[in-house]
């Protein structure tokens, strides 16, 4: 199966990140983490990404914050799907890390998820490697019907709280 | 090869979706285009997704406006990869379609491009489907080496004009 | 007397939700209390709203945050007025779930009361109640005399503590 | 049948207004149209929402912009329900009277619908009024239905065009 | 000398107002403090500044906090000066108490300041009084002076620290 | 009388200004206009200001665009009441001069009004005057009684055109 | 003497940034213009900007749109200072390209300027080359001054119209 | 070498400030730390200012917040490159502070920096300061090495806990 790497812009997404690294891990999906970032390892970022396919990557997940170029820079040098994570911040809440993700220029898409979405970032990558993998759509499926449970298994907690 | 279902809210939005149409017919990527709203016709954009799989379809782009829940909505209801264009409208500038379709909670992704992006998203489902097609794969780095021509040559007119 | 539904979109805005509960409480308004997702539970969200009428709710009340679709997915499924309460969360302060909730396209209203305005959606949905309810209209004016009167005793002990 | 007010800021709105007032034709719902202003005319404004009850009024319906403090100070003047249009301008495209509008105190809700919605905000009154009304709800519907056909009609269009 | 009115719209923002009222205290300024509110006492805050000429007052503020109506709804009523100190609140930073503040329509002004800015607002009052007031001004120039001097002092104190 | 000032950043600004200009004319107040410019001309703005007590001047009323610094420099420089009028831009629709005026530290205030509000902050800056001229007072009660007849007059229109 | 680069993204944002390359001819400041993207292009990119030192560039201009990283990208390759002109687009008047610029992480500045501000860009960039240039010094020195002349030749001319 | 000046608009800036105090220390950059308000200080903040080239300074950084004038008040008066810090406050998270010092009119340039991002505005002002001083270019090239290695480090850190 192809892998997925997650790409983080500074270590201190790690946090954020992990959300994402324990959804890959439930999916048995192989993935890498690497902490690079678009400006302190321009050399480095370019490099791992233009490798990232011979190297059986089939997915590039980028978590930045602030003006947020990580997605970005990587979506640059290849042309595997690329999933970006605005990472919120005291300040902005995550709205420059969003606008710097999301709006990329024609030609080079980032797919990006909601400020800090670290979780739907993985399921997203998932879903792609899903498109040639049965058994990895079953899985998907399989977590959609969970969920949909959860919530209704929540729904009948407060139903019976609240609606004798 | 699998099909990209491009579905717009609303036939006012084609303007801005047939420049992703455009794009998917020069890669000679099949696709459908339907007009389903999220609102007026809840019953029938389900319906169409629960069976877009079963259908052919790989990838689906969805375009909307203002509370733009069409991604979100066709998204709750498969999962294969859901990509969403939030189209500008005047007021807000699209500021609205881009959070209604970027901030999806956890377990439902969207895969969110720029505001009225819809050429980013026609390349995003073909980056998609190109991970287990590597002919399409191959168009892919070739669009991209002309982009990258594209920008050159312009940069010599300037340097012309300019650096004489 | 109709029933008065209050959905949310996951048991984690109850803290919010509550406070419109003890509004419907105090004012003897027959009421249910729901979890449905717009996004996990779509099917089980469409019948509940589709079946509303019969089962004798009047209003549905619908608290959702971020990309806050679900006022907007029960609105597209019934004609029976929905309120929306959009939820915030800390990244955005709830102007996400505003946009989303409020935004609709033509033909789709949602009344929609302010970020975590649980207690006005419940006062609104009583006066729409009271239309054809003269009891319930008569509460109404009444709680209205008493927050008058609490701001006029406010003011008394302010002016006290003030104006000597 | 209870009446519609529907009040506008100033005339200037009337091009914004008059598409809920083309609804309420529709619908053929009794209704009034006034000009009363929050500022420039407190008093008669006041005075006509204190009496609009008795006046066989059911709802309000206010449309104003910038610091749009007109369906507020409807809402505080009276316990029926009041609707509020956020008006947009050219500077800040409604944002300003979006939230003047919706971001009411506890105990004082206005239902707001999008900037400049007044067709919503029509619709959503009706709703309202047709909790008591069995022909009323049925227009609803039907016009519902026709609102799915139509969408259906262009969707028939649109895949004739795309997907021969 | 003319008095200045100091009125919150709920009396949860006196930490606000009371920086205002400490102004107003130094200067040795006649004032009064009350709570009304323009959408919970809507009449008595009519009364209130439809008098205030009358009793004595010179300038008005107003403290609210978002859909803050309260400065419009008292310049509504009185030619005399309304000064708004749009209060925050935790989920929008206080963005749309000051757009429900500043965006007065034409013809009914009010002095806005910064959010939260009650001092502020104090000084502003005493500077209108001041128009015909040397005493009063007098002070202004002393306060001012006095503030510049802190300034420096608290220049000094850097410069020692870093600048050896 | 006192005079007031009309400073405007930019000549650019007339068209706004000229509003408020108007005002002054209507109510006969004298006044002066001016271009000086807090970046361009910032000795000619200090010493302008520094000299409009002792030259007759009670308010100054200062326009400018972008990062709208002009009324914050004037207020540096006097304790007479300064006014500031935030000028809109294409791009920012005037949110930037809106925040640069009115969040001024605390001890020196601007009396902020609306974007490109200049009628009303010459209302305001006759507000100020009128505090010791009852003949402008009167002036500003009759002006306000007309502009209350100017909206009846309009809500008679619309009457007789929508309520026949 | 060092020259300066001017790098745009796209050879769209021509018009704005000849306002930049004006200033420089006018300082005489020997420059260079080219386009080159930091998605299209990324490894000329990297590669013109290494070489920028050796090759007599003391500063590097970049313009660019939405999420406009062509700056930090610049920045990330070399310790020279750059400045970043974010360039407006419709839907957002620039505010995703001014905080894509402007929220670079510690390490790699970008000395931002306003949004469309190329001709401030072109300033800063002979400021700091006027560092070490007397001659240049004394131009802007100069230009500063004609700068204040025309404010003031423009106040005259307000001045006879308004203040006869 | 010429002197950096570092001048804050309050001595509660300090700790934001600090932080480009340290990397100037780090770099050996002589500098001087100032508190001069826009607003408090206007007269001495011109004064040192205008004197600022003839006392040595290359460069002068400038930290304020809200109304953020402090910047553009030294850009005002001096043609040497001014950097400008916003300096964040809770309510609004510093997008005040931003575009009151971002965005400058036509010939009056600040060099802004990210929100509180006092360490860059240090690395820019030795960025310029290196344009003619080839040991401080070399620093920098020094540290930007460093920068890459701790980046390469955490990644290595992380590749080993994750990627084992």
């Amino acid at each position: 199966m192809k892998k997925v790497a997650i790409i983080m812009g500074s270590d201190s997404d790690l946090p954020i990140v992990e959300k994402g690294i324990n959804v890959l891990k439930e999916y048995e999906v192989p993935f890498e983490v690497h902490v690079y970032s678009a400006h302190r390892t321009p050399v480095e970022t370019a490099e791992f990404v233009k490798n990232a396919k011979d190297n059986g990557f089939g997915v590039i997940i980028a978590a930045a914050g602030m003006a947020a170029h990580l997605a970005g820079a990587i979506a640059a040098n290849t042309v595997i799907p690329v999933i970006g994570i605005p990472v919120s911040c005291k300040n902005t809440g995550g709205m420059d890390a969003l606008l710097a993700t999301v709006q990329m220029p024609s030609g080079i898409p980032v797919a990006t998820v909601a400020i800090d979405g670290a979780a739907n970032a993985a399921i997203l990558a998932i879903q792609m490697l899903a498109l040639s993998d049965d058994g990895l759509y079953a899985k998907l499926v399989e977590a959609r019907k969970k969920g949909t449970e959860k919530v209704l298994a929540k729904n009948k907690e407060i139903e019976e709280k609240f609606n004798k």
